[in-house]
């Protein structure tokens, strides 16, 4: 007998074949039981009617409680009414396991019971489903990459300096050489990575110790970062709304049935397609008073500000050239304007605030020294970074788009806590 | 003019195009100079002749030195001659910014001289070529589950317990949560994934804090674990030489250039096609005594080990039924007899060692209480995973390839440092 996937039943109308998964739901009407099993791949109906399996294996079904783990042989059948659109006569039933007391029921249950129980909580349709869309998030991020010759350059989780202080870092021993903190961006290693290769990113884990408990915050998040070399802010917003598009587009075509199970509204991310709106710090300020918002030139958004301004558009929008003190050190500034970074952040649709934050970057040696001396940083630790405006320094641009805020827009989620496998936040470190 | 990559050259021949990158080498002969342009896609040879460009351009190109940054424009030639198939015949160069001093030149380097300069030493040919077939590996890996029906599910990297023991673990402070320490391995999380989704993959960044100096360890390094429930041992071995021909046949097929630069003889890597020869360890410790090894019956394989027992097959060998007492506490244990581990062990050719591990998973609730008790691991910890054994326990079974290692070989490097952008070792988490 063949062991098939539910989502291969297409290719079995009318095969005798095997199943093995776990019971999703089960019921009984007079002499039929109905055996939602799920193996992962999909759900699907099995039928053990009386008479068409041996009396005792009818008797065994009777025992079968949720998530209980079984090896079903059967017919698959075409069933218009069924959700899978298949159903399975069952000849024979092997229990392998009956679970007793399985504690997530279909009924609801608290956000922290679930959390503790996340290791079973992702057998749940709903989290399946977001599971799958991230993946498919993942893999579209990296075929984008891969199909326009980048270079796949992994940044180290252990460095040897803080980027930007050390008050929001993971520290750990690092055998006899001091301190290693953990990674918060992999942007200044990708910078070494696209004067070597031209076009590169990093797609890994990064980590940021702050104590932000909200519903868009993970103290381990995964990111993506492209960066070019050669490339200005202008060329950096084209390569974002190619790969947004790109992204949102892809996840459509590939996860309709998924979205169905979320119930997400999917007319927002329809949208998603080039050109985005493209506006100054500036004009974003100016939206902000004409909605009575009380916001001083030169602050940074919080999340009311991005929403308010991301109300304005159907799609994201790309904020530009913000105040340059608000952003980090390695920004080029505006030749225009020295106040000004040539930076980009994109806000999301839907309240869902920034999913990308990148600039140009400060490709001369000599403004590079006095911001750095300007934030008070040590210079010995960055005597690598400079190297690359010592040797060949050329323009070159970049961004960092956040994974899990992705999946969670994409999705529709409330909260960040459900797009990742198995969330750590500022209270949570388990399972 | 259209700014092209040298590896897009073919579609351009007799167009007037701009190039962008670094001098890799220049050199004059009496009125022509040919400058070698990199641009991290390819290297191109460019022909400045007095005459061609203007008086101040030929003059300026006598300044140019290696890593030099240009703009060049000019007309793309078919050059059977030249390395990559094409020259550029020049128009114009444009000087970005002369390299002074530009410390890693074409001789001979120490390697503590070249690692503390990484940012630089990326830029050769030689890393060019490995930073690409890393690249190519990563992909070839993903594209095999992906293409197989798996869902990645991302282990977390911060974690609460210690698999086995702390001794080879980093720790940090989680906020005020206690300890928390750098994953070791995906594998117990990838488990609870498999019983959700079926078949996954974890594929990330791992940790161990080892005091070990060889040529195959590095303190951080990815490592690719797939987890398949209704799995068993001979299921995971078939799985595990799939996708090591996957692999190697992938990129043999995508990175014939890249290997040519590394000189690597590639003859063992065709070898790598199914079925790969299976051992069980007592035949492996029979070829040990054959060779004159003494080997007691029972310890695990050291390096040489290894070496002299894969250096019996032309491909990579599988070695299985461990004894138990050198195995983690999670591996079935063989039906038949109790003290053999249902442990899978994948030998590179040519000295390269262990590059894949895995087993069929214990799945008896009772059985996995009782190794916890005897590994006097604290079953609180392990309580969530024990749930997986509570609530529909199959048989399932995994396995773990370590990138770095197999980057090392398929490249036929003499030291795992080279195979990743920013290695981090014992004695180096610099630059």
């Amino acid at each position: 007998m063949k062991w098939v996937y539910v989502s291969d039943l297409s290719h079995h109308v009318g095969e005798a074949v095997e199943l093995r998964g776990w019971v999703y739901n089960a019921r009984s009407s007079g002499k039929i039981r109905f055996v939602l099993l799920r193996d992962g791949t999909g759900v699907v109906q099995c039928v053990v009617a009386k008479g068409q399996v041996s009396e005792d294996v009818f008797e065994k079904t009777i025992t079968l409680t949720q998530e209980s783990s079984i090896i079903v042989h059967g017919t698959v059948r075409k069933e218009d009414r069924a959700p899978g659109g298949y159903e399975l006569d069952c000849k024979d039933v092997k229990v392998l396991q009956v679970a007793h007391e399985y504690p997530i029921t279909p009924k609801e249950h608290g956000v922290e019971f679930l959390a503790d129980r996340r290791h079973l909580w992702l057998r749940s349709s709903r989290q399946v489903a977001i599971l799958r869309i991230r993946h498919r998030i993942v893999k579209a991020i990296r075929d984008f990459f891969d199909g326009r010759g980048f270079t796949l350059v992994d940044s180290p989780i252990l460095t040897p300096a803080a980027c930007e202080g050390t008050s929001t870092l993971f520290e750990t021993e690092y055998f006899d050489l001091g301190k290693a903190y953990l990674t918060q961006s992999g942007q200044l290693y990708a910078e070494a990575g696209a004067l070597a290769l031209g076009k590169v990113y990093c797609f890994g884990p990064t980590f940021r110790a702050e104590k932000s408990k909200t519903r868009r915050h993970l103290s381990e998040f995964w990111m993506v970062e492209p960066e070019v070399a050669f490339y200005d802010l202008n060329d950096n917003m084209e390569l974002a709304e190619e790969f947004l598009e790109y992204i949102v587009q892809t996840v459509l075509k590939s996860s309709a049935q998924e979205l169905k199970v979320l119930e997400r509204d999917t007319r927002f991310l329809e949208n998603v397609q080039k050109p985005l709106p493209r506006i100054t710090y500036d004009e974003a300020v100016e939206i902000l008073k004409k909605k009575g918002i009380d916001f001083e030139w030169g602050n940074d958004f919080g999340g009311t500000d991005e929403t308010v301004i991301s109300e304005q558009f159907d799609r994201p929008v790309m904020v530009h050239h913000y105040p340059a003190k608000v952003k980090a050190f390695y920004m080029k500034r505006d030749p225009q304007n020295d106040n000004l970074a040539l930076a980009l952040d994109v806000l999301a649709p839907e309240g869902y605030g920034e999913i990308i934050g990148g600039s140009q970057r400060e490709d001369s040696l000599d403004a590079l020294l006095h911001r750095i001396r300007e934030h008070n940083l040590p210079q010995e630790a960055f005597e690598w970074y400079l190297d690359l405006r010592r040797f060949g320094s050329v323009p070159h641009a970049g961004f960092g788009l956040g994974l899990e805020r992705t999946v969670s827009w994409i999705c529709g989620l409330d909260h960040v806590r459900e797009t990742v496998p198995f969330p750590r936040m500022i209270y949570r470190i388990t399972p």
